[in-house]
């Protein structure tokens, strides 16, 4: 729980509120596994953490709310805007163009919510 | 060119060659595209780019020989095995099991083939 | 025309009808498809065919208007909100958690509406 | 850029103008690298290439809005509604009826826009 | 552990097995949540369970190892030949047919392997 | 199925032979459906229906065998080689290098098999 304030900040507690009445074990799982399990462990710091889900949510296409929350997260735990544009762009290589477009579009957003732009 | 050796090595080459009587442009647009434009632009470091790569490619699920390239070129520029199973691991949280687990064995499969498993 | 209507309901012949303008044959091939040949065939009761319907359309990820017709069909034939739930929170295994996210939210606008919630 | 001009009309420049603020470059690699390659190509006429895309933004199903561009991009360089609708119709068979129906509702709003329905 | 030798048998030791040398951890965690959790949990029963498997790995159609696993999975649990055979069929609507195709294909090797074909 | 030989030719009889054992209705939705219904619309020639399968296949990344035999079916309806890899380039615009890599090498399998290369 610690872990999704750190990172995911008041974003990550609305996504678990919201599933309170419809779900909360899925919640439950969002804290343990990837919170409490996966971006805990040793063997890659937080920083590419955040890239590779980044990346990750940018390539998959269909995880605009998700990708919201880690552009969030990403700037959260000390990644600049830059390096969460150059992830972004890079995907236009390896998911296609209408992927990293609208990525750029969900990062544009934050950043404009930041006024980081 | 110069950086396709780099961070690819011998693989890399061998995609190229191997367009050579099919498509000769396809591979003269990965020359210039990814590898002169992208891979070259300043904003975020190579680690981090290879580390986003194999996040997307595991993500994605159908890039198993692009995955094994990036695999070894990760390892190329200085990711340790460690960080790039950290990645894979990742993707578990994000694209589920199979795709993790489908990727971890092409990292496997590099790892036994450069002694470090 | 029957099935559609048996499982379906409403939403389903809102589909067809928006399609009337645009494209008749395309609403009526799945007239004649998936509900004349598939759902009517025997081999599979007709709750297991809804399950595997939430659990396909929750991994695909970028099907949301089907899955929100889904999950009513689900219910109208005899699924319990539960069953529902847990399908698509299985789906965060073989589909990621984004994908399981998003669609419970999907189940969560559908059972607010029924005032199943 | 002429290309772009040619074939996405307005709506191509409006993508590149969003881009500005938060990664000129993407808007420069979108530019270069589709409209300036790829497009201007020999090898096959340029309404199979858009028929080509919007079948390919069709099955790939997380692409709305590219899709939009396109649909309009393949009616100013002379696909008829009807090729147009063909295309994404026999998406139905690939990709499945989800992804078939969700683009053709994309097709319904443009040829709305252009008063072809 | 109990589920997955009930469940997946000797397919999902071997690829619990597999992954002792490259990343530990990763079985862990397929034991532990997919196996330990979700499995587990009232709510849906285990045929339905596996059902909503299959039709996910066909859909998404890049998991035939995994997809091998849960047809032998779904018949070690009590699930018929035709209702594996009938829940692939399906995703042809959701997913297309070459998905359909590839993943019927895997079903043909599983029984043919258990002589059930 | 004279549509099925003619744009298939053997490549398609060995599909629909090979279902014989498993699964003989998904062998006759396909006669059907793509080949009955589809392919005999008109609206949209030929050509351009391969070229939009091509298309499809590439993007959606996981159909190695399906777009063996469409590409095959296209050059057998008259395509030629170039238009196919134009087709299969382009792809990287929209679905990525690594989707237009894999079935390049698709394509040039096939014309290896028919000395096209």
């Amino acid at each position: 729980m610690q872990n999704l304030t750190a990172i995911d900040g008041e974003a990550g507690h609305s996504v678990i509120d919201s599933l309170k009445d419809v779900c909360p074990d899925l919640a439950r799982y969002i804290i343990e596994f990837p919170f409490g399990d996966i971006y805990a462990r040793p063997g890659l710091d937080l920083k590419s953490r955040e890239i590779a889900t980044v990346a990750a949510l940018t390539a998959l296409g269909h995880c605009a709310p998700q990708l919201k929350v880690h552009v969030n997260a990403a700037l959260n735990i000390g990644c600049t805007p830059d390096e969460i544009k150059e992830t972004v762009l890079q995907m236009a290589v390896y998911a296609g163009f209408p992927a990293a477009l609208n990525a750029m579009f969900v990062v544009k957003e934050v950043l404009a919510e930041r006024a980081l732009l």
